[in-house]
């Protein structure tokens, strides 16, 4: 069998930046990353707002715009577009259509860069359109919400919706930089900036006890909406996040996906509430449920299982009559082979074998699922435990 | 200034194999390649064939469903899926949506196959559509022409255009794996067979002085579609191709693509004719004018230069209405910016500083393209040089 090899390597590296008032003319910190390129290059950049953040930051467009008049040297594409946010932005393939054609129509080329500013749906629509657009233009981010910044927003997934589908279509493609404005979070709904929380706590779960302990102590100042302790709780995160996307299958070629911890039960039961339940809420619902049937397998104690079931709690509705798993029909079981169809392979689902520790299992038991739902029923049902 | 810093590599491999019959249920190689993975992944392929080599293979078809009989460990979508071959493939969005939606219908999963039997077009569409569907499904190309034998196909570029511009969308998505079947070639028109010809001239013109002599002294029983002299220029033109896009920048991440000497004119061609001028014969236009180019500049000898001219000669026809150049408003002249944009960044465009070297240039003097279009069309005058 005769045969030529390929094989080498990609490099891929970014920064994500901390600051604030990030477009205060004073505020260097993106112009410098944009001029950073050697000066043969050329600086455009086109600008695409989550039109939640643009309604409640109605100056926004008007200081993008002031911004960009002290730093000449970068060519700011007047038209700044405005686009739906929320999961609306991936479900519309015409708002994909519509990017395309931005970036035809002001010949943004693969040195220029698109930015988006938003949730993480805006930043995974426009992320998706950038990266297939002239097989890749350069994309900034700068995530406005809790779950953007910590999660969705440092990462290197992007995608939209196929039929109601979550992500059926998108790419692996890092961006060029991230921007992260704490200043977004104080125009954030309770609602929006409490579902962010939910994937600090999951991966302070899978990989870090310290930080677990340390959301136990500040879930009631988050809960207050303490700007302090939520930039730690973002940078911290974030860390983690990028910890982990650098060290294992940054392009998820295996079938292995930690991260995704709580989420074969969070899809399903936002599709299932055709997307009334937000992400971050679900993906709580999630983890009470796996690390309820964890305890239940005996991987943790039920002491553990209650500290995490209280920390949630601070935060989110831990049940839902779409998560209460009855009997064998009942729909959010579907969860489960739709999470082994996408990722292909073997079912492989990651549970708690300690606070701070994930272990993938691959089989799962519904008779013991059915448990977990009742045990986080009941325990929804006592009075809020005194320990916070 | 505050930040975190990402920085990754991720390992991309394949293999390019030839073979011949590759339907024979003897012939394992396709087999072996998919029952390489671990069992407990799925094993399911769907396959997507250009309309062309259905046609000019009636027996296809019936051959695939044959083969996979005798490998029952994989799951053979049954349905295969048909599409117009050619630039059609590449200029209709619906081919693009119907793939999209038969990876949901079929259940392609991550781990799954989608097979592309094409032409460079058809195989351009589909492995877009795989790249971007759940993030990268698995890619197998077979490519059925010359130039998809030795150069696209081989490579690591996928897209479709968008209103007429060239590959406008597509990613950069490494094949799973390639397998070149020379039995295909046989049923390519004589000008489809030439046509991948001229790819393998520029790969010899700008590496490998060595092939470039091979192809002069093969010119005649190439021209005669002598197999076995085919199979020798399209191993060496995919090595050549492989090992540039191992060793330079394979995301073309910079500014510089040496592979698409004689291409800025070729691109702006192809567009200009409405694709009824080929890929390749637009190439080998744009070689001629940009190797002429070099002499002119005093890059190469007039005897070098002509080498050149009478091999592409043996193939094509160097000049058209579309690429003489007679003053500053030709059109093709607008494929200088075009090359720039598409590119971003300074304008870079390859030229020779000798048979087998390439050497970048960031200037181009109209005027004397001006002069090498004459000198071309003064050359297509003359009686066929006797050196072949
Ligand atoms: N790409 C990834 O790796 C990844 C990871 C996790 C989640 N996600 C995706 O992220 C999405 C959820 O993102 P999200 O939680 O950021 O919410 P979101 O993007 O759905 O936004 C929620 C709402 O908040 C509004 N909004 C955003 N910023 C605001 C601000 N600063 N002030 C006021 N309103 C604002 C939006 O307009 C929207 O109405 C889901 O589609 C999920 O699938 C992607
Ligand atoms: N991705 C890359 O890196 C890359 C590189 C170079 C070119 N390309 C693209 O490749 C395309 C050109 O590809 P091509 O030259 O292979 O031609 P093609 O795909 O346009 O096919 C030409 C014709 O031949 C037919 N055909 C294909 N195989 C046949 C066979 N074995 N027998 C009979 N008919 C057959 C097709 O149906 C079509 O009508 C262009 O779109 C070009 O942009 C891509
Ligand atoms: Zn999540
Ligand atoms: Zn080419």
């Amino acid at each position: 069998m005769e045969y030529l090899e390929q094989s080498f390597s990609v490099k891929f590296d970014y920064k994500v930046f901390f600051t604030t008032s990030l477009f205060k003319p004073d505020n260097f910190t993106l112009a410098n990353f944009i001029l950073s390129v050697p000066a043969k290059i050329r600086r455009k950049i086109l600008f695409v707002v989550d039109e939640g953040v643009a309604i409640a930051h109605p100056d926004l467009k008007a200081s993008i715009k002031e911004y960009f008049k002290v730093y000449q040297e970068i060519q700011l594409v007047e038209d700044i577009l405005i686009i739906p946010g929320g999961e609306a932005a991936k479900n519309n393939p015409e708002l994909f259509e519509k990017l395309i054609a931005a970036v035809d129509t002001y010949g943004i080329d693969r040195h220029s860069y698109i930015a988006a500013i938003g949730g993480g749906a805006v930043l995974d629509l426009v992320g998706y359109a950038a990266a297939v657009s002239h097989r890749g233009v350069k994309h900034i981010r700068i995530p406005t919400t809790v779950l953007s910044q910590n999660d969705s927003g440092v990462g290197v997934k992007n995608g939209i919706n196929f039929k109601g589908k979550k992500n059926f279509t998108g790419t692996f493609s890092p961006p060029a930089a991230v921007f992260n404005d704490a200043e977004f979070l104080l125009s954030l709904t309770d609602r929006d900036y409490y579902a962010g929380i939910s994937e600090a706590v999951k991966v302070a779960l899978i990989k870090d006890e310290a930080f677990f302990e340390w959301l136990e102590a500040h879930a009631s100042s988050l809960a207050e909406r303490n700007s302090k302790q939520m930039n730690v709780l973002i940078k911290r995160c974030a860390a983690l996040h990028l910890a982990h996307i650098s060290s294992a299958d940054p392009f998820e070629m295996g079938s292995s996906r930690p991260l995704d911890f709580g989420h074969w039960a969070a899809h399903k039961i936002e599709q299932l509430s055709h997307f009334s339940i937000l992400h971050g809420e679900a993906v709580a619902m999630g983890i009470a449920l796996d690390s309820t049937y964890s305890y239940l397998i005996g991987l943790i104690t039920e002491e553990k299982l209650q500290r995490i079931l209280n920390v949630l709690q601070v935060f989110f509705e831990l049940t839902h009559p779409l998560i209460q798993i009855q009997d064998l029909n009942a729909p959010v079981l579907k969860g489960l082979a739709e999470f082994q169809e996408h990722l292909g392979g073997e079912l492989t689902i990651t549970l708690l074998s300690d606070i701070g520790k994930g272990q993938e299992v691959h089989q799962i038991d519904s008779d013991l699922l059915i448990a977990a739902s009742n045990y986080v029923m009941e325990f929804t049902r006592q009075p809020q435990s005194l320990s916070l």
